[in-house]
């Protein structure tokens, strides 16, 4: 059976290391038997220049005609003073919500001979392999925004608003998660303060009862911030919703050496889902070969697993990064003084030979 | 002239670490011939159990009748279950916005010595000293709050405001604040989801044409998180929002070595202020006379500062705290394997020696 791609290379590095995602699921295929056709689609900040909107209906129909999306990275400066409709960020936020991808999973665990390129000390590293889980169709993202005028100047307000079957589905399945790894879950939120906060812990204690072999914590956010880079081998799987995840997850870069390594998911509740390196478009960087595709490779990895079920050619290109990591070769990102540093392509090129 | 302090112990380690910073007060007072008058007040879970309300209408009277606050810590398990408006958090919530404290002042620096209390490595702690200038009195903790049922389960609602006049004001602060230190600035923000993130970073753009001398610069508040323990010496003053400032103080704890050494000021127009460490009652430490007394004392430094105006007393302070570490002197917090630490009164004790 024949899976449907739908290839989303978008701005800034976006499409050179898009370009080592597709090389690896064609080594994939090759080497496991699999099937796999890639369209390509327009978004973000090129699909705004071309035909004036982020996420042209087009795109979004190929998606929802495909098995899996695999996105590159949105944005620039270029689109900076845009209004909010024709941001290239947009296209992720209409992605996600049309396709229900509520789900968001952001791994964060450390290869083998990268501890020096963290900030952190390298016995704080030890033994960290962390999830986070993070809500990512509701919440202060999509809530109720205005601007308005009076005597006393402008205003402007955002809304926070969760529900509880969005706190309880996305429990569900952090606890799930948590299940086939060490049994605790974290769930994060600020319920000294938030109203929703306040029903996200009753919620999550509820969904909990049906867990009685997972550990349940409760952790404040501003907690969390200092405890995930204080002790980050004590977190297993951390749930927490949008705004929160979206903080606490690429606070957890500093883990892994470079948020250059940071794969994410976004799922829903069948076996579609959206796979995107967490880290942006880098278009300081963009088009000179140096970007680090190791997020984006790994993201593949995670199509390969949550989309697809195909486990063994999951760990093989997670296998496959982890030797290449230990053999010494790094991008420029990582590379502590630049001199040693592999290009993109050469990267991508030597996962897929240890395929 | 007799300067009048309201000191509101409070909960957990409250007591125990207020004590020290009164102690120095009196010392500074007998060296510099300074008048002090203290007077004592209810806060918190204690007000609670008391009176039933975690901000007595004497307290907030006494803290108007003074001028200046020092205030320990709020809160404890045994009140995490009370509705909202009988939490001891309710009491912080309720003196920043009657006292007008719009301008949270929380710096990180690192005292000598102290890189080996940090999970960061020593090189990347090389030249960090920064200062979180938070909105205090506005955002997500004042906007309304709201509970609804309905046939799809329960609902809860957060707003998140902000009126032009409260930016500009906070904006205003950190460029001052900026002058007297490495003259650059670091809005942060989520401007690419939030209207109330546009507006911020459009008032403080206008702010910043009447600072040519200082440097601006707009940061996302996911690529900060990560950048402030990445790159944590970039930084000079940040500011921002009430929670996203909540959240990244707390976590440059980990740059100082233990939230223990975090100290901050609340001021609104005038010099009256409310002083207090960020870390909060750690009730699992409390009445062992084990806690960190550093904040406590250097938020007395903070207060002989900004509301007294005794710069040169506020130097001795930090100079005594600073000499006291330097000597090898440490709470159990801080002390790598608990075997050399002293308490939390013996350490109040040589910090007073020294001044
Ligand atoms: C680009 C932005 C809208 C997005 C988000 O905040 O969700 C990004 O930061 C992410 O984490 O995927
Ligand atoms: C206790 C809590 C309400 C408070 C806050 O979030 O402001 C605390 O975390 C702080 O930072 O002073």
């Amino acid at each position: 059976m024949v899976k449907k791609i739908a290839v989303l290379p978008g701005d800034g590095i976006g499409p050179e290391i898009v370009d080592e995602g597709v090389k690896i699921l064609r080594v994939v295929a090759e080497t496991f038997g699999y099937r796999f056709s890639f369209r390509f689609g327009m978004v973000g900040g090129g699909a705004i220049d071309r035909v004036g909107n982020p996420l042209p209906q087009e795109t979004l129909d190929l998606c929802r005609d495909s098995d899996a999306v695999l996105l590159g990275a949105v944005g620039g400066p270029r689109w900076d003073d845009n209004p909010p409709e024709l941001r290239p960020e947009k296209a992720l936020l209409r992605l996600r919500k049309e396709l229900g991808l509520y789900a968001n999973l952001r791994p964060a665990m450390l290869f083998e001979g990268m501890e020096e390129s963290s900030t952190l000390r390298p016995e704080v590293l030890r033994g960290v392999d962390l999830i986070v889980v993070r809500e990512l169709t509701g919440g202060i993202y999509f809530g109720e925004k205005r601007r308005e005028r009076s005597e006393e100047g402008e205003k402007a307000t955002d809304t926070l608003v969760y529900h509880e079957w969005e706190i309880e589905r996305i429990a569900r399945r952090a606890f799930d998660i948590a299940r086939g790894r060490r049994k605790r879950v974290t769930s994060v939120d600020k319920a000294n303060v938030l109203e929703s906060s306040r029903l996200w812990r009753s919620v999550v204690n509820r969904v909990a009862e049906d867990y009685p072999d997972v550990e349940l914590e409760h952790m404040l956010v501003d907690n969390c911030a200092m405890q995930v880079v204080r002790k980050p081998a004590h977190f297993d799987v951390i749930v927490t919703e949008n705004m929160f995840g979206d903080i606490l997850s690429d606070e957890t870069a500093i883990l892994t050496g470079s948020i250059g390594m940071l794969p994410s998911a976004s799922l829903g509740d069948g076996s579609f889902g959206l796979y995107e390196p967490v880290h942006g478009s880098a278009p300081d960087i963009a088009g000179q070969g140096v970007a680090n595709p190791v997020a984006t490779i790994l993201s593949v990895a995670m199509m390969l697993r949550h989309s697809f079920g195909y486990e063994e050619a999951a760990r093989a290109v997670e296998q496959a990064v982890r030797s290449v990591l230990a053999a010494g070769y790094r991008t420029a990102d990582l590379a502590p003084s630049g001199d040693l540093a592999i290009g993109t392509e050469e990267f991508g090129d030597r996962v897929a030979e240890a395929i």
